[in-house]
């Protein structure tokens, strides 16, 4: 018996049965049912119930620098989807975002925002979810191979993570669609802190315009390669061409867009420090966004533009559903909250048979797709934002 | 490097270097580069071009009941697809097929035919391919599992396969998308007629109203029941219930549509009786679909309805990019024909978040969809097509 769902209430205060999985943090749970009896235990390994409850009043108390970073990164992604949130529906001027809100009784909560039919926003989504559960071996035994100190065990192990991850489809065919995410991951509480035997945190966040101005990959890139750099020279670099490499569309020999960064398992420096690079990179998306938006929201667009944008989004589509793992991961997981990974989808898309592109007005798009560019040293080669661009990044001429 | 392609001639009469893969047939395949030597051999295995190139002599002397099964069936799969084509011509009144022809240098050819924004037809796609290869180890071990009779090899065979496939939308909201695909697939062919190691029929057809008539449902199974008794009286029912399971969305906890019939892997008579069936089968489609699309083609709807229409066209998306092993396994192949592969989409489709189904308009299809139904007791338990569906079938009341 497949178990039902609550599919239609506006703010469903809980949903019970679900497992919370955000569009790109891809997790394998399974509810703990006997373990929960062994409450008041202080040996290892802890469950996540009883982690999830000292957690509560760790909260109730009040964070401070040495709370466990798992509580900070949930205080953190949570207070960045309100910021994020309440400036784009101030940019959009008439959607507001519907606010889903959940919890695990097995522990755990998030809330699904999603902005439809807005004036400048197609669509948008922002989610953040808080998980505590119990991962099965098979799950484990992927993860060992990024994480030689897990256990090879054939027993589940309590894991965590929480995370933010949006997905924002404008209106305007010349406004870029993006997409963020951030995540931080613990398996194997244990001890009276509930410590990790193992942590990582993941994230990245990454453009795909249906019209390319190259100004505005280029200032995506430069505000993210700022961040970056802020912490470690080598993120921007290795994370620009770990997002290449990700979103790429092998059936179509397409990138989905013009990239960004995108990270994984990242625990090769202490928690502190990773923590403060994902704060930057998570900042710094409104700075990323929305000065593209304010340039491309009102531009005028042609019905060609339109039906473009269209096809781009059939594409997104493909990508989302063929080959993101977060998405894939969620959708066959057992219980997982459908409408939360797909509010990645865009409101609508196309598909036509054998298209082809309009050379002339969207080759240089399609360039990028096909070959991946370096963003940062085309910009640097030039000495202001318009000259940069004179050559060739204003297709309307 | 990837291979480049031909993406916009109109009728390329070469794709050179592509796998045919038509939307439902999955398969992998390599290019056979040295055994294409030794051509004159008389000895096991042949290759797949020396097979190739001795099918076309004996295309050019002329078919009998005699020639190999896999020159019957490719015969057979051209002809119904005129055939079928035609008639959807003639329908639609407007517009036309878009004929895509391709040949593979190793042996192989197949014929796209893609019809779009038609009088009556959204999307219409009618493909036929026919492909000589050889199959690399691992695909070889998972065949063996349903035919047994296949030696455990570490070395490629040679594989042929022929099929045609078939996915058409319609513009009217009120007119159901069908889909049907038969296929015949030989593994390792030996000896001086090249006859196969192991051979298998498979295929079915299925439909997917986004509007819920009851009578068409019924029509469209007891057409393809008809064509099933003929051969077997167990083939409806267990082909009806292998089509229920495997037209499944898991995520959504619905079936695709109100199913048809589903089979793969048939090799328990002897070719001569299941080409019977297959063709039985093939020539019932037009019976099961062209009295349905008469019916409903010119009945007024909606905005409604058509927005509801473009929500289910975003469930048969993802149906088909999530689980459809044909469309999975075709895009993961490389050099496969992704125009091929993806003219199974619709032409549009929509996702929205939280999308709650008019209950009083879409909760009878919704009903079928979460639980398949016995739609032939259903139509005996009445007298006339009206009768039959008279409490509940005419949801414009």
């Amino acid at each position: 018996n497949l178990p039902t769902r609550s599919p239609t209430s506006i703010v469903p205060p809980k949903v019970l049965g679900t497992v919370a999985v955000t569009a790109a943090v891809a997790f394998w749970s399974q509810t703990t049912g006997a373990q929960a009896e062994c409450e008041g235990s202080k040996k290892v390994p802890k469950t996540p119930e009883s982690t999830a409850e000292e957690d509560k009043q760790r909260k109730l108390d009040g964070l401070t620098e040495d709370s466990p970073m798992r509580l900070r990164m949930e205080e953190f992604v949570k207070r960045l989807q309100m910021e994020i949130t309440s400036e784009l529906e101030k940019l959009d001027g008439k959607a507001k975002f519907k606010v889903d809100r959940w919890t695990r009784p097995e522990g755990g909560d998030g809330i699904s925002m999603v902005m439809q039919e807005g004036a400048v926003f197609e669509k948008a989504g922002v989610a953040v979810s808080v998980v505590y559960g119990m991962l099965p071996p098979a799950a484990i035994a992927q993860m060992r191979a990024k994480h030689p100190n897990i256990a090879d065990t054939k027993e589940p192990m309590p894991f965590f993570v929480t995370g933010i991850s949006s997905v924002i489809h404008p209106n305007n065919p010349n406004a870029p669609t993006v997409h963020f995410n951030y995540r931080y991951f613990e398996l194997g509480a244990q001890g009276e802190d509930g410590k990790p035997v193992s942590w990582w945190f993941g994230g990245g966040s990454d453009l795909t315009p249906a019209i390319l101005y190259e100004e505005d990959a280029v200032h995506f890139h430069e505000v993210i390669k700022e961040a970056c750099d802020k912490h470690d020279p080598r993120y921007y670099p290795d994370f620009k061409k770990w997002c290449d490499e990700y979103f790429y569309i092998p059936h179509r020999q397409e990138h989905r867009g013009i990239g960004g960064i995108f990270f994984d398992d990242l625990d090769n420096k202490s928690p502190e420090e990773l923590f403060g690079f994902v704060q930057s990179c998570g900042h710094a998306f409104l700075k990323q966004y929305i000065p593209i938006m304010e340039k491309r929201k009102d531009l005028p667009f042609t019905d060609e533009d339109r039906h473009w944008q269209q096809l781009r989004r059939g594409r997104y589509v493909e990508f989302n559903l063929v080959y993101d793992r977060g998405t894939k991961f969620g959708l066959l997981t057992p219980g997982a909250r459908t409408e939360s990974i797909l509010m990645t989808m865009p409101l609508t898309a196309r598909w036509e048979y054998m298209h082809e592109p309009n050379v002339q007005a969207h080759g240089k798009l399609m360039d990028a797709l096909r070959a991946p560019r370096d963003w940062i040293p085309f910009s640097r080669s030039s000495t202001s934002s318009r000259s940069r661009s004179s050559s060739n990044s204003s297709r309307r001429k």
